[in-house]
Parts: C-alpha cells; sequence; structure tokens
C-alpha cells in the first residue's frame, strides 16, 4: 500500500496535534505506516474506572483514533476522516503501566474504509492484548472551512 | 423492573464518584430509575477532535458509563459490572453546549445484561440524537479486593 | 419521511422478489412504509440450529433485509441498497411459530443510512424480542447492469 | 490451546450434524483443530441475493458457526455454546464459486469466548476476504434436554 497523498503523514501528525482529547489523555503517535497507525499512552488515575483500570471509553479513543488516521494514510489530500461506527470487546481489564494502540486498514475505497484495530497492555516485559476494535471510517471531501 | 439491591442507587453512586475518568471528563449523573440511568456532560475543548467537535471516544465513555449504570442498578448486592462490548454508530457531529447519555435495560439476566443507548447533543432549545450504542455488560461477583 | 422515489415500494418489492434468499427461507414482506419495513417468517426446521431453535444467521438475515429495505425506501430511484456492517444481539432463544422482523431507519444521508431493527418471536398471543440489529447501509448508485 | 474435552471434536460434529441450516445451506465441516473451525459452502443460487450475490445473512450463518464451533472446541464436556452477539462488516460482493468460513478463539474463558473470523470467496485461483465477524460465545452448562 502507499499514501494516498505525499503530505499524508504531515496531515496526519496536524490532524493529531489539533485533537484537545488525544493531548488530553496523554496520547502520542508513536509509528506511521502506509496503512497503519499506533500510538501509546502511560497510565493516567484521572482516566481510572471505578476498579483503578483504564476506563472503556478511553481504551476505545485511543483503538478509534488509531483506525481513523490508519485510514487517512490512504485517503487523498482532499479527504477527511470521519467515524461511521465501530465496535469493541474487552477481553482483559485494562491493567499496566502503559498502552498500545494498533489500527490496521483492512479495506480501502473511495469513499468507506475498513479497519481493524487492538489495544496491548505492556506490564513490564509482559504484553497483553486487553480490546479489538472493528471499525468503517468515511472519508469526507469539502469539509474543511 | 425493580432495582437489585435496596442499596443499588448508593452503590451505584459509590462507583460513579470513584471513576477517574468521568470527573476527568465533567461528565455528572443527572437521573437514576431501575435500568435507566442518564448522564450529562458539558462541552468541554480538552476532549476535541480535530474539527472542534467532541471525540468519538469520549462520547462513548458517556454512553457506555451510562449503559454500564443502567445495568447495574438491576444486580444484586454482591455484583459489580463489567462491560464485555459495544458497538457505537455515529449519526452526527458531536457539537453542543452539552450532551446527554441515556442508558437504558433491554434485557437482564444473572450473568449477562444487554442495553442500549443514546448520545443526545443540546443546542439551545435544540435537542439532536448524535450517536447510538448497544452494550453487552457482565455481573462479576467477588471482585472487591 | 417521505419515500426517496414514487416508485420506491414496487422498486423494493421487485428486488425482495429477486432475492432467493428470501423465497427459500420462507421470508415475505408484512408491510412497508416510509423508512420503516416489516418482514414475517413461519418457524421452518429447515433453518434450525442444534437446540431446535431458528439459526441465529436466519433472525439475522430477515434483521438485515428488514433493515435495508427500510433503507432503500428512502432513497432516490437511482440507488441501490448494500450492507455495510450490523451487529446483532441475541436476547432469547429463537422459539416460536413465527417470527416478525423490524427495521426502521436512524437517520437517513446522501450516501449512508443509519438503521436498527428487532426480530419478535410469536408464541400464540405471546410476543418476544429475541434480537436486535444495528445496521450501516450505503446506497449505490450505477450498480445496475 | 488443548481441546477442553477429549470428546470436544465428536461432539461439535454431532452437534453440526443437528443443525438443519446448515444442511439447507450446504454447509460442511472442512477443518478443527482447538480453538479453530474451517466451514466450506459452495455457491447456491437459493441463498442469493437480488443482485446474484450470496446474501449478507447467509454469510453470516457461515461465520457465526465458524466462530461458535470454535469456542466450543476449547469448553469442557457440560458447556453448549450459545451466540451472545457478533458483528459483521461487508468488505466485498459475496460472488465466488465457494466460500470458507474461518472462525478463531481470541481468548476463552468460563463464562464467555470472544472469538473472531472471516468468510473469504473462492473464484478459480483467487481468494478474497468479503467479510469479518467479531462475535461473543457463551457456555451454557444445563441446558442438554
Amino acid at each position: 500500500m502507499d499514501y494516498g497523498d505525499p503530505q499524508s503523514v504531515e496531515r496526519m501528525r496536524a490532524d493529531f496535534d489539533r485533537q484537545g482529547a488525544m493531548s488530553t489523555m496523554g496520547i502520542t503517535v508513536s509509528d506511521i505506516t502506509p496503512g497503519r497507525v499506533i500510538l501509546e499512552m502511560p497510565f493516567n488515575p484521572a482516566f481510572s474506572q471505578h476498579h483503578g483500570f483504564i476506563h472503556a471509553g478511553t481504551i476505545t479513543s485511543g483503538m478509534d483514533s488509531a483506525c481513523g488516521f490508519a485510514a487517512l494514510t490512504l485517503m487523498d489530500a482532499e479527504s477527511e476522516v470521519l467515524t461511521v461506527e465501530f465496535k469493541c470487546s474487552f477481553l482483559a481489564p485494562a491493567r499496566g503501566q502503559s498502552f498500545r494502540f494498533e489500527g490496521d486498514v483492512l479495506k480501502s475505497g473511495r469513499t468507506l474504509t475498513f479497519t481493524e484495530g487492538r489495544a496491548i497492555a505492556l506490564d513490564g516485559p509482559q504484553e497483553t492484548v486487553i480490546a479489538t476494535i472493528t471499525a468503517t471510517m468515511m472519508a469526507v471531501r469539502g469539509l474543511k472551512t
């Protein structure tokens, strides 16, 4: 797969930096390749649920963003990406020193992009898949104002 | 439907108050009845995505919590609630002065509870359904430590 | 809501009649209104699973078709409908003399239509919601050959 | 992974043979290993939708069964498997001479098993992933009558 546009990485990083939600949660970009984006987040008690694990919605934010930006890497320069829908399964508690969110494009079309991803808890040398996502992303053109 | 336990509301409020994620996002409890919980959140740029709307993951956090707590209202005193999975659809941009998250129990079983919910953007007198969720919740016993 | 095209009902019925799957499963059209389609199916042991209930995939076929045709009622004359994705939850065993599948449009856009629906088992005077669906449908133009 | 029971394969095949839906659709077992089941189906116009492709609900039946039986291979001898919910995405039309349905266990617990799978269209030498599924399966004990 090739980037959808020579400036794909720059555009993606610019969009990422404009997301208040990402900086508030401490999520950063770890790696970008065509059709694949990896994000990272340290454990942060400000986003815990009542057992002290990270809230499912925060894990979802990371997985959704990884998938959305993975889709964006293959879109043309006129396109912005919107999340149509996603389904997330929570395999294990979100317990760990940090978390990695991987997003992959399954199939990229002119309008819709099918993606999948996962959240991985890092605890010392141990890596555990704690959640999975499948998400439909949409290319929207002419949204910029 | 009846509450699953005479202390259901107190237990739910205590669990809610222990969630760092809820207070960080400014989400509060608006109403609790058996099998139905309503939460609210003001617009907060700290949780925006790159168009200035609220991030899909934050909207999901509110909907997931409303559904999880709705399930908890019908569970017995020994139970805690965990999210097994959810699917969210994003019907419109999360634009508004504030947001209401409604969670409803569809069917409550000993182990699994099926829920559905929605996020509503409030903009002056206008109410718009911006997202929907269906979520499977699980009663877990003996988790308390 | 209005029909998307004066011939919407005729087009929908013609599409329905061309579906081998519907006649094989004995699914018929019960009611059509703008944005809402109701289908019916008698119990048929040819579509049972190993406990003698109707197979989840068959219940899904009915719900998916109800939602897809509900979306089609609002589309213009050039459009055909394709299922992008759906999520189904199975609340109770598919036990009954017959089944009703209801599909409703939540939001209709030029390209995507968000729908939801349910399967209801009919057993004498008793009606039980046995499954729910949320489905994203896509209008495809120029597919006819 | 090991089989959940020395008779897992025999139990799975017996359950499969009791499913009217599988034989009606012409779906057969291709391969069974612990945590993974592969099914196959020839193209059959009796299960077409209105463009002559296989109906999404039929593709779903194959994927759901592959995932359910994959979960069953890891369950103990007292357990039966029920589908709690699934989400399916349809990446490409179900066009082909035959179809392969792969189901894999992601995580197996005492009560819930998380699975994922896919449908692959076979057209001469060409293999195309046409759909994906993620499904939650439940072990039910004491259901046999």
